[in-house]
């Protein structure tokens, strides 16, 4: 067996799973810290899991060029090095390399690419992108696939979905499975139902231990995103998890779990916590707005992560401005705090047959705005 | 009463002792860290606490610019602005202003400077210090003195010293006794002996709640530094906290516990903690060097820090490398858990009449050097 994934409740199309992994569990629905380069940004990994994270993802084409897979492998993996003993899901570098443009060369078996940190030349192919996942000791590891840009031409989408299937092909042939480790498809096709039809269909005819949807939150907007969902999530199977990868805001994870989503990964939450924006039951806020400057008050008084616990707004108003390291380490952990503090709200809610009325809490809150300055 | 101050032990003319303020108790000899701005950079304030720090120094320079001192005041004080329950003691604001040099315009009444941030002019006098000291709520509030550079001519010195012992009658007169809060005097003079012993009678004269001993550690050297120590710390009542400002490196610390010094704050463990610089019992390191790369050994197998404890030196090398947040801030929790992991030895050493051959160790351990490569 690779993965476990059980499912322990649904409501309507929304899932209570848990997946086990050769480092422990993950209850479902799930977010994973973004941990990029052995690190997610401004928290000490105890802190993490303080926040209710149960998984973490890694960088495949950070880690690969700094420090260099090997050498992770060499330090005793993923795990050991960036202290983390909790499972870890790495991406398969296909999103960033793409992302070099003018950096990378493109052929149908795979990429050459310049190392922005020092201009040497690497090169991912599917079979390299499991290696070096492997490398890392990832409990999940994803398919090595081509991400077209948005707007996309329906020809071009095309073309390059059915490439990342073949590559998705190769992948699975090279994974050497092993108990507690997995290997994730991704379903690609931009916004065209056709194309990410058969692309699902792709996939489940290979067959894999969990289902990933990339290629959204790319500029196409929420709505366009849950149609994509819509006819996407009815051909994965049930009984294996599915992975948004990218998403999101708030809302669009209350929205994708609703739609039957199970994992999330977004930078949202640590980003934001690096340039003063605070995501809030109530809304977004920007901490380096003046209103904040003299407000005694936490950002929310029902947060137990520490910037709510022992902190006033009018602090953290102070380190940003005075472009203090612990704005950054105070904002992510609250964000961190928020995120964790909705999936577990989402998977109470799905447990006791009561999402919508949870959703519909959510929403209200979330409509009603930032409290008022004193 | 203001601050009380107890003498447990002493071994030689060095000296255990515990000062009582209206925010806690201080162990010393003590190493304060330095918050400049209302956070010791890169810390929790729980996490400064955990490794063994009773008080933190918070700049009134910094703080009187931003967010301001009345500011904090209406927040209710440093300690609750910044979430640091014990004992705080503020400087005057005199050393940061008088390095300010063609921002800042001296008179025998004051400093009229442009503050950096924004233009804005501002005033500090001794008077206005002491206010600024009392808005932040400071337990141990420093007399407003000018700083001298280094070298500098006798005659330059004199001068500078007998204004600051004007300045620091005038501070002692608008200091308003509070239980548990006290004012510190600061022994001037540069590296001229007759003009320290000065400096002590007009201090002593005035009647203070401690004394300080400035303007060292400024490129006189470690020897000269201990010469004016020797001259100075006898002129000062055996009743009374004596601190020396701005100090130091370990070597320096002992040196002057030693010599009968109680209290010292330093931006070394600090600011090394944000540029690779790691202080061991085995000397100083730098992280950044590719030595580190492959090592997965950590810093100081007895450090009880996190860096020490979670992580090895491959992946602080590599969080440097990659100028991660992580980095400072695992590395400055290091810095600061062995300055106190000293004041600590220190402590224990006094107590039991045992400095000597505490310090015998300390200096044959600094000697060794690193750890080998593997």
């Amino acid at each position: 067996m690779t993965l476990s994934f059980e499912l322990a409740a649904t409501d309507g199309t929304a899932r209570r799973g848990r997946i086990t992994t050769a480092h422990g569990t993950i209850e479902t629905p799930a977010f994973m810290p973004v941990g990029t380069a052995g690190t997610v940004k401004a928290m000490l990994p105890r802190s993490v899991a303080e926040t209710g994270a149960e998984i973490v993802l890694g960088n495949t084409y950070h880690l690969m060029l700094r420090p260099g897979a090997e050498r992770v492998a060499a330090l005793g993996g993923l795990h050991r090095f960036m202290n983390w003993p909790g499972p870890i899901l790495t991406d398969s570098g296909g999103f960033q390399v793409m992302s070099l443009k003018e950096l990378r060369k493109l052929d149908p078996d795979g990429v050459t690419f310049k190392s922005p940190i020092d201009g040497a030349s690497h090169r991912l192919t599917p079979e390299r992108s499991i290696e070096i996942q492997n490398l890392l000791d990832a409990d999940i590891t994803m398919s090595f696939d081509e991400c077209t840009s948005w707007p996309v031409a329906e020809d071009v989408a095309a073309a390059s979905m059915r490439l990342s299937m073949k590559w998705a092909e190769r992948g699975r042939r090279a994974f050497v499975e092993r108990p507690g480790y997995g290997l994730f498809g991704i379903v690609q096709g931009s916004t065209f139902p056709d194309l990410r039809v058969e692309s699902a269909k792709a996939l489940t005819g290979i067959g894999f231990d969990g289902y990933a949807i990339g290629g959204l939150a790319v500029g196409e907007g929420q709505e366009t995103m849950f149609c994509v969902l819509d006819v996407t999530i009815p051909m994965l199977p049930q009984d294996r998890p599915r992975y948004l990868m990218g998403v999101g805001r708030p809302a669009d994870i209350v929205g994708a779990v609703k739609r039957g989503i199970d994992m999330f990964d977004c930078v949202l939450p640590t980003r934001g916590g690096r340039t003063a924006q605070a995501f809030t039951r109530r809304g977004e806020l920007n901490l380096r707005n003046a209103r904040h400057r003299d407000d005694p008050r936490p950002i929310d008084e029902h947060c137990a992560c520490p910037a709510c616990r022992d902190h006033s707004r009018a602090y953290l108003h102070h380190l940003i401005r005075s472009e203090e390291i612990l704005a950054a380490m105070l904002l992510t952990w609250h964000n961190l705090q928020y995120f964790q503090d909705i999936m577990r709200g989402l998977r109470g809610a799905i447990e006791s047959g009561s999402l919508s009325a949870w959703i519909a809490a959510f929403e209200d809150e979330q409509a009603r705005g930032d409290i008022q300055p004193l």
